[in-house]
């Protein structure tokens, strides 16, 4: 036995292993294919650990062995769409947001805050093709994005919120720029609007989907090329499918302009 | 410590636990929220440990806790879709995906065989809006479908091959109804259809992407309802798209409907 699987294993404690395999399938996140000295090196493992977690993981399914590559595997997809798919307010928003693409044709994000980011949940639209950033499941800084303001708008504050450098010159930069945006964001009713903070040439408009107090905090998002986005237009219809989608998740249907719980209706309301 | 206890400590050998990490992440395929007693009857382990690997999981951001619920984490969404996200095939699938679905009306699937199933990995289309089984990231039985039998007729032999109950009268029952059909899609050139074999009111239609000789095997389809399916532009449509895909996906260009390979092409070919 050398020296390093000496150590390993007197690293087998159940929560270190827990966190191997957790690390050892992290080093995937933005690498699509790695070999197993790659691994061993990004996941800090020994390279008989990692190699012996590779095995197993790869008879289960969780990774996959192409020649001397490994990827992560379909049963990771098949499981992490699930999360996703379930959700209540990912159900309620799927056929607003294909309403939304069909009538202005824009493409439309349903995300979440995740620490500093926003991470799409879905998307609908082809368009931006080519931008890894606003595909399924990818993550934009917060801060730079329409979705991200019009989540951190309905906070007062973000403490630990970071302000990564952006990659357009229309980025937000510091707290006081972010401040004054959030608050043209309230003044709007909740719309942030965004022009090329995230991507030269994408411009966004975001709602929140339900009060701040809400469990699952999500924002429903239209983008479209800058020189030709019908800001004001989206603003409206995107305040209006957001309102939508909530009242569709949370058993609410709105009876002549005015919300209405559907189960346990008070007659003087 | 009590006798469980002990019990799960000496099965603290790494095999068992990475298996035991697994099994209790997979217990929630099919299941959004789960109580810790759920998990642990489920996962066969017991309780103490299967809270021990929850918490660690928590903390990890791979399981969220909700009162006395757990549900799969957004992490295992972000990473299952970098799978798909980041697959050669799928790339070049989506334009295609999204021209068909723009010029037909009807909904898109790109789907791999899974053992017996088949496994949608991108769906565009918000037609059938309820049913499970054709979402992105649900399985439906290969035999059952179109997507499936256009897989498997590029094959020989499928010793493995389950046949589970159809849900509707038109499923395949047999390997002999199955061999007909395989027979069929040949005669149509490796393009499967199914009328209702997966959900009554449901047809489709599909073809291979690429050769079974390539690396990953995948299915093209269009679906619509059974009543109003234009079968045979739906038959045209995904032959020629499943082929511009696999031009796309391999390098390959077709130059005045000759396929010309873009990298090391021969001038007297």
């Amino acid at each position: 036995m050398t020296t390093t699987e000496t150590t390993a294993r007197s690293q087998d404690t159940p929560t270190a292993m827990i966190d191997r395999v957790a690390s050892l399938l992290e080093v995937f996140d933005g690498h699509h294919r790695l070999t197993l000295a790659q691994i061993s090196r990004r996941a800090h493992l020994p390279r008989s650990s990692a190699h012996r977690i590779l095995q197993r993981l790869v008879e289960l399914g969780w990774v996959e062995r192409q020649g001397f590559q490994y990827t992560l595997g379909i049963r990771m997809f098949e499981l992490g769409s699930q999360v996703v798919r379930r959700d209540r307010v990912h159900q309620a928003a799927l056929p607003f947001m294909h309403g939304l693409h069909h009538s202005t044709g824009l493409t439309a994000h349903l995300s979440v805050l995740v620490s500093s980011d926003v991470l799409h949940l879905e998307r609908i639209g082809h368009w931006p093709e080519q931008e890894q950033g606003w595909r399924l499941g990818a993550r934009q800084p917060a801060v730079h994005s329409a979705a991200g303001r019009a989540l951190l708008a309905q906070s007062e504050e973000w403490p630990e919120l970071a302000f990564p450098s952006p990659a357009t010159a229309y980025g937000i930069r510091t707290r006081t720029q972010l401040s004054r945006d959030l608050e043209r964001v309230r003044d709007r009713g909740g719309v942030a609007v965004d022009d090329q903070g995230c991507t030269v040439g994408i411009a966004a408009v975001a709602a929140p989907i339900g009060p701040s107090e809400s469990n699952l905090r999500a924002a429903l998002s239209l983008c479209g090329p800058a020189d030709a986005m019908p800001t004001d237009k989206a603003v409206a219809a995107v305040r209006m499918a957001a309102m939508d989608i909530w009242y569709a998740a949370s058993g609410v249907t709105r009876l002549r302009g005015r919300p209405v719980r559907l189960i346990a209706t008070t007659r003087n309301q």
